[in-house]
């Protein structure tokens, strides 16, 4: 907040703002910028050389011709321009991402299936060059744990707690964290589902 | 129930029995096949030319040597065999494919982002070749309405219901059913997600 209105102080009036806040919504800090609309969040993923993503959200009172500016500046830097009309935590990606990485994670913890059959199913299935344990892999598992974590006090379902236990004495406590760390449900940088047949038999 | 009663007392005891129900769980049958022990799922995916999954469900039942042989019998007829060691119901794909369905729908109907962008975002951050509604214009706009209609039925959330009514409203009351029928959200057989370009900017 005092950033913002300091920031809002020094800046020329004619300069448009922009959060690339993962959680938290441009409304909460518009009023603060003293220019709500001239003010949204432009917001890149992990690995922007590769992931070259731009989600751009308004906030209810961003000015159309800022929002469509913002737009138009992503392109120009060579992003891929993803609008969002309203505001929604997790903008586009994580809210369709999460939902399917709990999923997974949900079977297996219930023991349905292994992790690499549940990454084999997806992939087979859509078509798709990584299966959701493969993902949070790219994720992080650290960050996999806060979210379950964070779940499963505010919904109180007991199953993201186990989730996130799992993840914790099987995952974290040793050190496996994922891609970054060279290990977490995969081995790097040579992972079984790279392997050829993988998705064979 | 009826048929697997009849059907247990003409066929020879050493026979396997295996249920392809994309939604009936095989415990619901099992003492009815009189071979409870012989008994499991063995479910195959739309298009299964292509889609060449063999999804294997034990109940709590099935002896391990059946379940065993039943895997060994999908990897002898070409498919890529994916077991499952509890019940599930969707199996694995369908427990990680509807909730990335319809957190892209509920995106639609709170007026987030437009069906292209949606599907934008998801190709271009996971690398898969069809976004949520691309495939559901695989699954047909049919199967989704009665899936979101029985989802607003048993939790009550409205916003399903909206989804629902924006599906026969906007889409199955105009023929436009999905990949079967030439249209759905997309217009086939050259959609607008398979434009040079359209992952681009």
């Amino acid at each position: 907040m005092d950033f913002y209105k300091e920031l809002g102080k020094v800046a020329p009036q004619k300069t448009n703002f922009a959060t690339n806040s993962s959680t938290l919504l441009p409304s909460q800090f518009a009023e603060a910028t003293g220019r709500p609309e001239k003010f949204l969040a432009l917001h890149f993923a992990n690995e922007i050389w590769k992931n070259n993503t731009a989600e751009i959200m308004k906030h209810p009172g961003t000015d159309q011709k800022v929002f469509d500016d913002v737009i138009e500046f992503a392109k120009a830097i060579g992003m891929v321009a993803l609008p969002l009309y309203k505001e929604q935590p997790g903008y586009n990606l994580n809210s369709l991402l999460v939902p399917l990485l709990e999923a997974a994670q949900l079977l297996l913890i219930k023991e349905v299936a292994d992790v690499e059959t549940i990454d084999k199913t997806w992939m087979v299935a859509t078509g798709a060059p990584l299966g959701p344990f493969a993902i949070l892999d790219v994720v992080g598992i650290n960050t996999a744990y806060n979210i379950g974590h964070a779940k499963a006090l505010a919904t109180g379902n007991q199953e993201f707690e186990e989730v996130s236990q799992l993840l914790k004495s099987a995952y974290i406590d040793k050190g496996k964290l994922g891609r970054a760390t060279g290990e977490g449900f995969y081995k790097y940088p040579n992972p079984s589902f790279m392997k050829p047949g993988f998705l064979k038999s």
